[in-house]
């Protein structure tokens, strides 16, 4: 079954501006995935974008894969110049590093979001009601494994590439490990083996924050009535994590606000007075708390937190030597969430294995978000691969 | 007026198990205190203990300055080698860098706190109820100001060192610039001339985290009421910033908890089982709900956030000159809330400004919390004033 959505009957980003673009979002719905952790989910349907063509030998097609937050409008061809209405616009179309009229490109939603794809706001197909927290544990194996059965339905034989940053870079580089024959080049964004124990810490503290809003109600919530106030604020803890301390003080450093423009999630602000960044803080939590579900959040930051490339094999090793891929990895020189020095030793660990790996550092200030800021950069060294 | 308190009276914090030690919390009341930033708090009451004597030239005392959620026991005679019963333990006693057997050694709770001084969960004389968000913005100017009354009362005539962490040591820094002639010496530990907008962030999160709590209430929440899960949220948030990525990958890494032994502050746990450093996180931010009030953790940590040396100066040269004390600063190596550099940085303004200036360093991967852990390299650095 393939059926053509427009974004506006599922969860719309704000910033996609979609209402004025036409854009194509289809989903593709098959009946069983079983996963990692036990269970199975079923039917599962995957929200998913295309641009350009895929040749007759089927082996022309990239992958993108896309990051906690995201969604499938990676790239939007009535307005390509515009990096806010679809997440990495600057580095997608003809002639771009990922260049659509060389390539058949495609970015599929994952599972467990709630950007059209099978997620926890989702209806379960036995109770007719939506899953909430009765929405089994996804992985990235898992998020990875529906991808294969979408590109084996669009008639993909080989992927030329498969491309994300972030929880899309764990994704690019688990399918390399479970699909190493599927994949000829593979580019790992500001990701790792696994997180940090500082990084899961993070994570946790932002889903507590959303339970604890009376309105998720065990996740229970009815469209719409959702916990906004504890998704606001888990936002607001994330985009700390997603920038850095050298970026906040170029940004921000010790400025007052100029303009109290966005409301603080609880409605309180901390008594004397406010500053510039958190008025920034308060737009982004206002903005994600409007724009996404906060069930999906919980699975697939979860889903973050649990990944381990080794897992299933007897060592990180042979997990990683499974690669066939030419292999590239980006760090990010300021980014603590995926610390560089792990992306580093992840693409050594591949090197030292016998694989075709490289390395390749963004020098910038704008941490982990890099890798949607810096397009020049990133421009490069999509282009060494 | 002096008046002798058990801490069973005012908040008591679980680790010092007080209830089987003969403390003496003393509380010193005066009428009048006008605030920094408007206002005045009238009356003010101090909580405060003492160690060792003052000589007849009351030149022969320390002030010990004391962190977020600390409190005036700061070391405990009956029991002096356990780092838990009393907050800096090992640091002072006979022979020890804070030596009582030579010096009088004052630690003072800062006004805002709930362990005996007056802040937002005191009675306001004027309403016969608390204060709760009625209490004025307090700032680490205000709460040095007021120890400065309280010294006066005890008869010192010149402070012989000021020694303090965190934000203890933003108030030793402010004791050496407000009151120059009245600090012979000083000791600024993991703190800095202004916290960094990163620092501000992470502030900012763990107060809406304890303001969208529905408990809290606006404030208004009865004793032992208090919005308990926000509160215990914010602590997990503030102990990722108090420790490093490198200390919770060393004591934590990705293991499975071995036993659930805390209960998270939602009663929710992420799906997908439960990592170690979640447990921790749990289990640290319920000691603290049980320990502090929610109110006392808004108007201190804003105070944290609001420092900055240089207010009320033409400039940051012109608040550090003034300092005439031999002064100590002693940074961290993995601390991200003070950073390292922003500690020596400010260790070298102040010696290129021609004051006495000596920079330490403490080599751990502890984080933040090295003031409260590496005894050994803290005796050294303490040894050094």
């Amino acid at each position: 079954m393939v059926t053509q959505l427009e974004y506006s009957r599922v969860w719309v980003p704000e910033t996609t501006g979609t209402a004025t673009t036409q854009n194509s979002l289809c989903t593709y719905t098959f009946d069983y995935l079983p996963l990692e952790h036990g269970g199975q989910l079923s039917p599962v349907t995957l929200a998913y974008e295309t641009w350009g063509k895929l040749n007759a030998a089927g082996d022309n097609a990239i992958l993108i894969t896309h990051a906690l937050t995201g969604n499938a409008h990676a790239h939007d061809v009535e307005r390509p110049d515009d990096p806010k209405v679809a997440w990495w616009n600057p580095l997608i179309g003809p002639g771009r590093p990922i260049d659509t009229s060389r390539y058949f490109v495609i970015c599929s939603n994952v599972i467990g979001s709630c950007y059209g794809s099978t997620g926890p706001s989702s209806i379960n197909s036995r109770t007719g009601r939506p899953y909430g927290m009765r929405f089994p544990v996804v992985t990235i194996r898992d998020m990875v494994r529906a991808q294969r059965a979408l590109i084996e339905h669009l008639g993909v034989r080989e992927l030329a590439k498969v491309v994300g940053g972030s929880i899309g870079g764990q994704q690019a580089l688990e399918w390399a490990v479970t699909y190493p024959e599927l994949v000829r080049k593979v580019a790992v964004v500001a990701a790792t083996a696994a997180l940090t124990a500082q990084a899961v810490a993070f994570s946790e503290v932002e889903r507590q924050a959303i339970m604890a809003d009376p309105r998720w109600q065990g996740g229970e919530y009815a469209p719409g009535q959702g916990p906004t106030t504890g998704l606001a604020i888990a936002r607001m803890l994330a985009m700390i994590t997603y920038q850095s301390e050298e970026a906040m003080e170029l940004r921000f450093g010790r400025n007052p606000v100029q303009r109290c423009d966005a409301p603080s999630p609880t409605g309180y602000s901390a008594p004397g007075g406010r500053f510039d960044v958190e008025n920034y803080l308060y737009h982004h939590g206002d903005v994600l708390a409007r724009r996404f579900d906060a069930n999906s959040y919980l699975y697939i930051s979860r889903a973050m937190d649990l990944y381990d490339v080794s897992a299933g094999y007897p060592s990180i090793e042979a997990a990683l030597s499974r690669i066939r891929s030419k292999a590239l990895f980006v760090g990010i020189r300021s980014d603590f969430l995926f610390p560089a020095a792990h992306v580093r030793w992840l693409a050594n660990k591949v090197h030292t294995l016998g694989g075709d790996a490289t390395y390749v550092e963004l020098d910038s200030p704008h941490g982990h978000d890099a890798f949607l800021k810096e397009w020049e950069q990133m421009a490069a060294a999509l282009r060494l691969l």
